[in-house]
């Protein structure tokens, strides 16, 4: 699998396009779930030199591959982070969609939609903040990432306005406490450590009752 | 004041002394304010293309200033996030303890401190992500400026405990909560937007009456 070369000049288009399953190939499939160990690899060199102080150099060595080997799955260091962020906003947004379908009460969701971001951001990428710097990534990818989560964003104000409007949440400006809550969920993935002594369920409780709390009537 | 000579290899630190202002000169106060002026100017660069995507170049053109100048008052684009940085810590942290001096309910002093932060990160730096991109330092800056935001975070998190201690709060974890608080006050330099609908003021005022509104008993 490993391809030495003139993999440098793939361009991280077509790196992407090979990774993700069409549902015609192991080898499709493989490459995604090599993908995903090289990016938790990444995210933990990323969590203890910084994401700027990291070379792809260091990414390779965290996930025990060679140079040539790491570039056949990302281009470079940007191409790592926009997959990480696609990937982990493209989890949240389905999560909030599925919570729409369930059609559960206001103050239910967003408890829910708390727990299923805190999850994504500290369970599956141990708090990295790769996620969240979107301003390392180039302007082209920096928009579509932008994009999406503004969609996301949209999905999670949908559920405090429905509380407002059924009156079992105060009347507030939606966007502005969904903001407040999405920035302090974002943040998490700066200050939380894997080998601490909270789990991200706990985290997410703790979150959820406060922010639940400063809404309910 | 512009010395083209050599202005590249002073170290960052004989800058930033040279810059302190230590009662017996002008210059010195002049070299801060100059410093003051750089800083927002790169706040807005920034802000528009990204740190990782700016250069001293974009900066010194911001600035209105010719490189060689810009490298008199800052020797790299970490030395400026790191006086960016650690005078807004500062600020934040005297504005913390000068509440705790005067002895108001913990209540009244949670709205205030949220109200300092918020006016510190998005009236005079105009919301520059810049205050909060410690990963971008290098890790000697980088240790000197997450200690001394551990400083604010604790005068922060004694606020909210003596507010459960005085029994005006609900007894929560205050570590998680004041985390929560911080994490969406500091992710305000990512979404806000000088030229908005929205005065920092504003900003507070929601966030404090959300924050404040999920503590009180």
């Amino acid at each position: 699998m490993v391809r030495k070369s003139n993999v440098r000049s793939k361009s991280s288009r077509s790196a992407r396009q090979r990774a993700v399953p069409d549902g015609n190939g192991r080898r499709e499939r493989r490459a995604l779930a090599m993908r995903g160990a090289i990016l938790r690899a990444a995210a933990g060199v990323f969590r203890d030199r910084g994401f700027a102080e990291t070379g792809m150099r260091q990414i390779a060595a965290a996930a025990d591959l060679s140079a040539a080997n790491l570039y056949y799955y990302f281009t470079n260091k940007a191409d790592i982070l926009y997959f990480c962020q696609d990937h982990s906003v493209d989890r949240m947004l389905e999560g909030a969609r599925e919570l729409e379908r369930r059609r559960l009460a206001p103050e239910r969701r967003l408890r829910l939609v708390i727990a299923a971001h805190l999850v994504c951001t500290l369970d599956e990428l141990d708090g990295a903040a790769a996620h969240t710097e979107v301003d390392a990534l180039p302007p082209a990818l920096r928009r579509r990432i932008v994009a999406k989560r503004d969609r996301y964003e949209r999905a999670v104000r949908a559920i405090v306005s429905e509380g407002i409007r059924r009156r079992v949440f105060v009347k507030t400006d939606p966007k502005l406490t969904t903001r407040a809550i999405l920035g302090a969920l974002n943040w998490t993935s700066r200050w939380y450590r894997p080998d601490g002594r909270l789990t991200p369920q706990a985290v997410a409780d703790a979150f959820a009752d406060y922010f639940v709390r400063g809404l309910i009537r």
